[in-house]
């Protein structure tokens, strides 16, 4: 790989990204742009233009967009039609987030003509690869560098060495090694390594930060409604909001209520395990009122089918192959199934939990007038289960003979 | 089909039983051998052997069993085995016993001589199909009578007339229409129909009956630890325990805090909806316990391999197709992931949730060497990492030239 | 189901159909209406016209179309874009056909005011199912009538008798029992029951009737090209044609070839095994040519999903699903998979085989610069190999480390 | 990595692996090993001993084993109870060879206190990753050197200079370069590369070098009669054999009747495409002869089950995921299968071709009582298939009443 000349640079504004951002132009003397989204993650995105200027990096070349919106729309609202989860457990929240940034890296590396972008991944998570698929898959030809792969900066010491040669302000708390390493947008928060390090220990609890306590939610129980079109949510309680509103307005009901802590040990891609501590509070109530809608809208045929796929669905985008073929093709069979998952479901907040109490829509499946335990006027006949039985049966039966003729 | 000359009925000592045994009796002239199962369901079983004798039933024809080892040892541990759920939520309770009596229905048979077997299950149910689908496979010659689907008893007018005019005792409670229907044992109680019929509508509260509600649950959360070997819950809290006799302490545990109660409305093998109140509460802390010590000890290629297996299995077992070639087949499958599924997990329990904190294994396959985010040592070259992105992208840049080449 | 009053018949114009025609009117003094369709089976459909003046039809009453090109298009084409086999073997030939027959009896219902349809097809094969399932899919409110279902006449003797006194022509050839049972349509001819009925024998020569034994194929291998746009066949030889007249072609070519033979025992849906023999000349062809497009203009990662998703696809077809939610989603998963499966293949056709000879296209992923053994000028860097294995070892290693720590 | 010490090397006798003997000896002053194995690829080994003597291995440094039993009977026959093929099509004949090489030279390297194992695979292909993967899981310790991807001979020049330089005898075709490259074991004959790198024009007649061309082939038609037992095949023409021996048989007449050409493009794991012809004429009779069998004897669940694992487990085996915990659990779940999968098919050789005219076995599911156009005895009730279908369809018809209600 030739020397990239122009880099567009995924950058928080923190101080490791400035150390990239200075490392970048000093190894590699090229020109640096600067993207910072704002996915929610809760942090003012002003100071990092200003950190960016300070670093000398050109106006023209400092990128920062609120692209909140078309996170929850394009990217956490079709993973939710599937009801992903990896492992059995996790909502995927740090995953989905990565082809909406190198989407937009590879985007301003057209508009500014650069020939590179950067991220401050380290070479031993998933991140990495997110990332850089990612960006592959949407231009084959750009150059992706991975500072924490290349550069000798391999302890805390020299890092803080670099910045201070490099005149990039260091806060204070930040000249310590942080306890565990964080990544938020609005669907997450995640918190790794560390004090973490060890999965027979429990996580403290400062390691939570944007969930209560169970113990120390309300000790009543809230109950929201939230209503569906076509697979995806659109109204709390009656009232309509766009896709980034809901899951904000659902990560504050559930941040009150403690729901939506998760402590996992998932196996990497790049080949080990590690243990994270998940906090998905809006994300957990949607997928069980999203499951609930289903529940009565969506034959069991399609149901099913979507169930058995979500497993190579969900890891296909922990592993980065968001653009994927595969992954297109997932989608189209999943959106297929939600033309009518629409209506409205009830869900009990309470104490760390999120459970369905209730359910309605007009698309609903649901037909009381044939699983009545009441006389149903003809609308099932129970003579038919006879034939329905022996039929299904028929070559278990015929498994049965052979048992018994060859056995004696 | 011939008429029946010696019957074997499944036979809890109830009202509704006991018609379909004196309806046995008169409607094919047959002699009737009851067969009672202790699964766990919470009742006393001599009362059923009076019951019996009571309604003419020779003493060698009564069966009596306590099978609640068996069940939990050779059916819900294999299926707990494959992390099975139904539709995303239900762990299948009531599917998981009905093979077991059907064995025990068609082994009864051959010893007592009779050529039938009868259940109590109703024509629009699965149960229906899952008794006789175990019973076809385990004897393909035997005779299935399901009175629901034959008799003209179809009030609860005329069953009360049928039983006063056998002389069959009716509890003073059972002459009106129970508000909903009950099914029971070891692993789950479930309940459904009449006033659970609307799906809308959350349940009352009077249905649950094996555990307290949240609300009511300890302010206090308790933590227990789980041992397992080879995939298979042996001890509590360090204490060995039988199969059975650890199932009954996770369900005193997980009743008193509130733990497995479920909402559902699921899709039915005869083709329509209905909605069940579920309680699980020692089968829900037991996935949770399963998932974390799996997390640990299992590979993550097994392990994926499993999760997209279990929506299949799952199915199958809800479907009633236990003893099937295929269900065969995936149980080997998911039995060959558990050799190393040993050690412990810690389960915090609190009001509704169960949640793993902690879990360590002589078989973990955690590495912290691996993952650290400090030195590690050289057990990890991070410049691999960019060799394995590479590879990986390689088609997805492919894709990304083709795109490129042929529009523009 | 109250008594039909005006039924669509499927009608071949042959024996068997007009003696239902007679039944339906004599056993509910019903008014029949007729539907013959050219699906390609080889037959004259104006004699069906005749027949069922004959028989007392109303002209408007009687619908003879010719659906082709419906049929290649909308049914045989969907259905080769995801090389469907059931089994492993067979091309569906049947079971392609009967939802569109059953589409249109359904729509000739609402046309007419008809409040039934009805069929052919015996209570012990899979095409009654196939009829029903489509036939209630599309209105759930239709009635099916299944004669052979119901019906006493029972034997060869009562059939012709009831023809004898219903005025039924009936050919010299029908008097006695056919040796074989035949379906034909443009896609493949099968034939099964009697003299094929026992598996260990080969059948018959005379049983082929729409390819050439391949001892009597020319001697001299024929090549054909066949150009593919978005998946589907669109032209042979370069000269472009329309579906059916692509299918056509191709039949003639493996006709005269000796392709597409099929020796197959199968397993029905309604639980027996049957053994057919299929003839499938153009479908094999096509198949073949479609796996060889693919093979270069589709991604690896597409490709493996859509080889897993085959067998479920292909069983929903053969079961009768074709119009179900979990096919519409398995379709649109694979319809996603095919804009780029676009290009040319030459196929040699010799003495009973196709086999794929050469293909190129615009939209190729083979990349002879990445591949080629000589010099490659920097497309691939082989050292990338050594971290793409090293990463997707190390669970494989943490394995094994396991097993030697545990075990010595 | 640090230097290796003494290395097993994976050694044919021939230019290329020569060659690397030397490298090694010269790059790392390590003591080499060599490890000849006959596979069945038709050669004779013991010039590989005298030219292994020549460079100077130590005759107890020289392995040279008759591997063809253990080749067929551990990693050919479990395959092909699997029916697997990679992407439709290919038979996997270079993949199963590699674990069990990787297997010898580890365990080798062990018996000799080697700490290193070495392969003549390039980095472009999938051999590097299948021999590596393999050692790995077998030794998490071991190192593995893959000359190809490190040294600095990249032209056939620089190869044969360094031949020349360290007396390695060239034979005099091996100057030059090969038109193509070939690998050759009992189960196959690959050839790729050089002349064969256009995937549009067709192989050269010369590349065959297994099979003869099928318009060469005899004129009249042969049978062969293979007799299996759970599974695997163990007689031809009734005469019991060993695994190799059978293999070594059903290539002699596939050979000789052009059986088993394949010319493929394919996707490797490393993520390019490459063009490969294949010659796999015993293992293309013995594929269509375990299907044979399998379609009498296998019920229909399992079978449906297994097709839908296959594309997994070919793609395992192909990507060099032999020693996995995945492949094992498939294994298992095929094995399950496999109980009944005896008796024998009749398959006709012809021109190209191999087709089952005939099967038996004592263990047939197949029921002419039940599938029979003649009077069944009762063995079949057809009016079942009526309350069969109505089930069926219920769920179809509530989606139809949905669509009707909300359109209309």
């Amino acid at each position: 790989m030739s020397a990239p000349k122009k880099v567009v640079l995924a950058y928080s504004g923190g101080l490791d990204t400035s150390i990239i951002l200075k490392w970048l132009q000093s190894e590699y003397g090229c020109e640096v742009v600067t993207f910072t989204a704002d996915l929610g993650q809760g942090e003012e995105l002003e100071p990092a233009r200003q950190k960016a200027e300070l670093l000398g990096i050109k106006p023209e070349n400092i990128f920062i967009e609120d692209v909140r919106e078309e996170f929850v729309r394009d990217f956490v609202f079709p993973m939710f039609r599937a009801n992903a989860v990896y492992e059995g457990l996790y909502l995927l929240g740090t995953s989905i987030a990565r082809p909406l940034i190198s989407k937009r890296l590879v985007e301003i590396a057209a508009e500014t003509g650069a020939d590179a972008v950067a991220h401050g991944a380290t070479g031993k998570g998933n991140d990495q690869v997110r990332f850089e698929l990612a960006a592959y898959a949407l231009n084959p030809d750009i150059k992706v560098i991975a500072p924490w792969r290349e550069w000798d900066l391999t302890s805390r010491t020299k890092l803080i060495d670099f910045a201070e040669k490099n005149q990039i302000p260091i806060a204070k708390d930040k000249r310590g090694e942080a306890p565990f390493s964080v990544d938020a947008n609005l669907l997450h928060t995640s918190s790794e390594g560390k004090v973490l390090e060890d999965p027979a220990k429990a996580a403290p609890d400062y390691v939570y930060q944007r969930t209560v306590h169970p113990e120390d939610a309300p000790n009543e129980a809230e109950f929201v409604e939230i209503g569906f079109e076509q697979g995806d949510a659109v109204s709390i309680n009656s009232e309509a909001m766009s896709p980034a509103t809901i899951l904000t307005k659902l990560n504050e009901l559930g941040g009150k209520h403690g729901i939506g802590r998760l402590d996992l040990v998932e196996g990497r891609f790049v080949g080990m395990k590690s243990r994270g501590i998940y906090e998905t509070p809006g994300g957990t109530i949607l997928l069980e009122a999203h499951r609930g809608i289903e529940s009565i809208t969506m034959d069991r045929g399609a149901m099913h089918l979507k169930d058995q796929l979500m497993p190579q669905y969900a890891e296909l985008i922990y592993n980065g192959f968001w653009y994927s073929p595969e992954r297109t093709m997932l989608q189209a069979a999943i959106d297929a199934s939600q033309d009518h998952v629409t209506g409205t479901v009830r869900v009990k907040l309470y104490k760390g939990s999120a459970r369905t109490v209730g359910r309605w829509s007009d698309h609903s499946l649901y037909s009381e007038a044939h699983v009545t335990f009441e006389e149903d006027a003809g609308a099932y006949d129970q003579t038919d289960a006879a034939g329905f039985i022996q039929l299904n049966a028929l070559r278990l039966k015929l498994l049965a003979a052979r048992d018994r003729r060859l056995n004696g």
